[in-house]
């Protein structure tokens, strides 16, 4: 494994990591993880996260089935965030969407839904 | 414009963008943006962002002439980050390369470089 004393925290111990989609490169989430949360993910490729809201690791999918396994791994040239290509099962976004980025901004002045929810979450 | 108040700006002020290729789904880079950077970004649609190291705003490309042309924005689930789709004209990264992500970290004990440098930047 790479020493990860080379990667750039910032002041709470996180670095963002970009989840994008190996099979078709889409852009599936983003979420945050400390030095044991990207030593976990690099040493099992089952990609596991610390959640700032819960204080806890968590394996991606461990209680909804929607795996994250890792295929590749990137760190940018500032060493302050990582890109992370998966084999995703199901659904990334807790809304049920495959993507969390399901919601387009930039034409008028409302949101527009631009994929189809594949589990109702509720 | 989409109400610029219901995205999540952290601690001090700002929101990660991830910037994606619009032509071939390559991530790019992650930068940084203030509400104002969005506000700029969507209006003109050429990427622009606010630079915690210079205190200052800048339009990507300006002085390098590799600028990104927004084609498209979304917000994620949580309204705390964005992705923005682009067209990028040559590198994305200050050190040259197409994508900031040049440099592998999954396999072995020294990190990769995977791409061709397109400029040479020094």
């Amino acid at each position: 494994m790479i020493d990860l004393n080379t990667l750039k925290f910032d002041d709470k111990g996180l670095i963002p990591a970009i989840i994008q989609d190996d099979e078709n490169n889409e852009v599936l989430m983003i979420a945050y993880m400390n030095d044991e949360a990207v030593r976990r993910t690099l040493e099992t490729r089952r990609v596991t996260y610390w959640s700032r809201s819960r204080q806890k690791y968590w394996i991606k999918g461990e209680t909804s089935g929607f795996t994250q396994e890792l295929q590749s791994a990137y760190y940018d040239c500032d060493m302050d965030a990582l890109l992370l290509r998966v084999i995703q099962k199901g659904a990334a976004c807790h809304e049920g969407y495959r993507s969390c980025f399901f919601r387009r901004i930039d034409q008028g002045d409302e949101p527009e839904v631009v994929m189809e929810r594949l589990v109702n979450p509720y």
